[in-house]
């Protein structure tokens, strides 16, 4: 089995994310609340690009896909339907000695069975379930009939709508709905840095197809999903399916395919690809009372109950990636230092934080508000970031850090001529462009942008 | 005073609203979870449209402000320092009889004093101060010390990064946090449709300047702001200045504008501007113990806590704002009956929901699948849609209703001479134009658009 051997290591993206505002802790100042972190001004930047690239392949440009953003708080019944009430536990027991707590099933067996302490010895609780569910109330009154959840994931908002959304919308089966937002679990063991949280972000889509035709489905969708990836520009050998075996399956599941990426802490889940079968709809039908049968109105108004085929994918996890994915350490000798070390992220130049970096030669001189007026000129159509501070070399290390594509150097000659310095973050190659060509060269770039290593 | 006048009716609204999938009400199927609304697919495109308009003009377009997305689940000591444990209640009494439940400050003073029942004379209960404030644990034990809230308001995430953000991103005073995202506030009186609810979404931004300079800042984003809704194409005459009296001004600000829009319920407010010294930051230095002092490097080191600008403008309130604004009946006689009235929204381009309708003007002969092929040149750069049943008249009518503002025509011509029609929303107008040319068209028809009632 393939092991991680690139450059990154959790410490060091840990560190880069923090140092140069991709991720910081939440409430740091307040010891950090675990489990939620907060994300800065590069960090929102790459989060929002990654939700439009995904957003746009799902919903404009598919014939047969619409969006939607359902509520975080849900009627309650919906979690009793979907069985997150009764199932969505973890079993717990706790050290009578030392309080210490563990998951009953990350614990040796025998000392389970022996109720000892794996830790201190000491003797160990009945293992409970733990429901993972954040629970709150709502209303002035707290009792059993003001209870609501945070939701744990975000398909369910799109079941109970699935209805709504047909007649409104006049879907055809076979149709997608594709929604993104926030869940909520209450992870006794968060790690991984953002991997695992108790407040993350999904990108899920669920298609609704008739019963016979899903594995069909099922497969269009797997190879849909890989060439997200490919289209990503993500390394492709980092990337692995992984088969849900019979014991592994949820149990709503028909079928099951994890898409895996090489993380440097090894292979961990990306997204899933689920056949849910018509499990979802019937349980609604049945908790609610409604009739969830699709009408096919083609076809002699038959009536069935649609098989789903899910795609639900990490917007926070796919962050993580994206930044394990860029991360590159080059030896360079651009700056004199035959062994001078630059970290790069490269990123595709769709989803990197700032296209564009626009930096005077000098501040004198007039360059500074020559480079000012040239920014401006950008900013309509890029993120652009500015920076007359430092040796010019150190200025196109702290841009290549942090994934920018392009930088854009103002000097005497620019005065003269009206021609900038177009600087490539991947090859380090410059090359000189008529100021007035330069939104549109950028965006050839972008458009014929191939990653090269 | 200015009363609302337009052709919009709450009723209207929100018929319009859940009928071509705008807005539904959560959980429906379950009979509804009060206080929470989902967004259907032209719901969600509008309200991602608002909030990238509002990030772009915020961030890319400005020098000196930077985003930020905080996790709504934060450390508890927060809202200690902010003042929400104590002071973010509801004063709350019960009837004893009838079990109604008021707002002690929306009853009657003197059936207050009497502790007199509004609705059936009953007796009152005392008043007892209720906390907004969604309450959940967080860890598997139940106890005071695992209590943790849901973000009652979004700012608080930006204060205690401010010192994170000007490390990260070497920021220097004046410069702002722009953040949106979700609070959620448990109300007990929730109303006005997608109004006044339990979860809402917020555009902050937070100005951090030198004590001193923060009502010149003040005036200076007051105007920025009032510029943005005449930018976003708003009535402007349905907009106007509410200055807060010394009664209204919350305990941390110093001077407070609200925007209010003319709804068809009447004025409300749309985007508090806000200046609230010291405050905020002071109380986190206090609660944390940690030293939240900004430093000048570029003034001998100069230290102070900045005063902060604080402008909140509500997402989901924006969208029923654009939703009354964008509304209209016209009685028009395009479909060869004088009487007939279109329903139309007449959104900004780069808000609406679809950019182009796609129709083909039969489906026989080749025509729907031409219209495929041009929609597939255009979905690229537009949200597409693509219809191609019924009478062009009534298709056109559904376009118009959910604000479309172009539609494209593929006739018998099309297949001639590869020209279609291009018909705008607003004037009905209907041009010819080169199939090549369509994109390039629709992008300056965006540019230079111009409403015209």
């Amino acid at each position: 089995m393939q092991e991680y051997q690139g450059p990154a290591t959790m410490e060091k993206i840990t560190s880069l994310a923090k140092r140069r505002g991709f991720v910081f802790q939440s409430s740091e100042i307040y010891g950090g609340q675990s489990g939620a972190w907060d994300y800065g001004p590069l960090g929102i930047e790459l989060k929002n690009r990654i939700q439009r690239y995904w957003w746009k392949e799902m919903t404009q440009l598919h014939d047969d896909i619409v969006g939607l953003d359902a509520a975080i708080l849900m009627h309650p019944r919906v979690w009793e339907a979907s069985g997150h009430v009764e199932n969505f536990t973890d079993p717990l027991v706790d050290c009578k000695k030392c309080k210490a707590r563990f998951r009953a099933d990350q614990i040796d067996p025998d000392k389970l069975a022996k109720k000892e302490c794996p830790e201190c010895g000491g003797e160990l609780t009945d293992t409970r379930k733990f429901n993972l569910m954040f629970k709150t109330h709502i209303g002035p009154v707290e009792d059993t009939s003001s209870v609501i959840y945070l939701r744990p994931e975000t398909a369910q908002g799109i079941y109970v709508n699935y209805k709504n959304i047909i007649q409104s919308n006049r879907m055809k089966i076979p149709f997608g709905i594709a929604q993104v937002g926030k869940a909520f679990r209450n992870e006794i063991v968060t790690k991984n840095f953002i991997f695992r949280t108790c407040e993350f972000e999904q990108m899920e889509m669920q298609f609704f197809v008739k019963p016979g035709t899903d594995e069909e489905w099922f497969q269009i969708w797997r190879e849909r999903r890989w060439k997200y990836y490919e289209k990503m520009g993500v390394k492709m050998d980092h990337l692995r399916w992984h088969r849900h075996g019979p014991g592994e399956l949820a149990h709503y599941a028909k079928d099951a395919y994890d898409i895996e990426y090489l993380f440097p802490m090894g292979w961990k889940e990306l997204e899933g690809i689920h056949n849910r079968s018509d499990y979802d709809l019937s349980r609604h039908m049945q908790y609610s009372g409604k009739d969830l049968k699709y009408i096919d109105q083609d076809n002699n108004n038959e009536r069935y109950i649609p098989y789903i085929i899910e795609t639900s994918a990490g917007l926070t996890r796919s962050l993580l990636m994206l930044l394990c994915d860029a991360y590159d350490e080059e030896k360079v000798a651009d700056n004199g230092d035959a062994d001078d070390i630059r970290t790069v992220l490269r990123f595709h130049p769709n989803l990197a934080p700032i296209t564009v970096a626009v930096l005077p030669l000098m501040k004198k001189d007039g360059l500074a508000e020559l480079a000012q007026e040239i920014r401006n000129e950008l900013r309509e159509d890029f993120a652009t970031d500015y920076d007359q501070s430092g040796a010019i070399g150190r200025r196109y290390r702290r841009q290549d850090e942090v994934g920018t594509p392009f930088c854009v150097t103002i000097d005497y000659q620019t005065k003269e001529d009206q021609t900038v310095t177009l600087r490539f973050r991947d090859s380090m190659e410059q090359v000189r462009v008529r100021r007035a060509d330069l939104v549109q060269r950028i965006k050839e770039e972008i458009k014929n942008y191939k990653r090269i290593k």
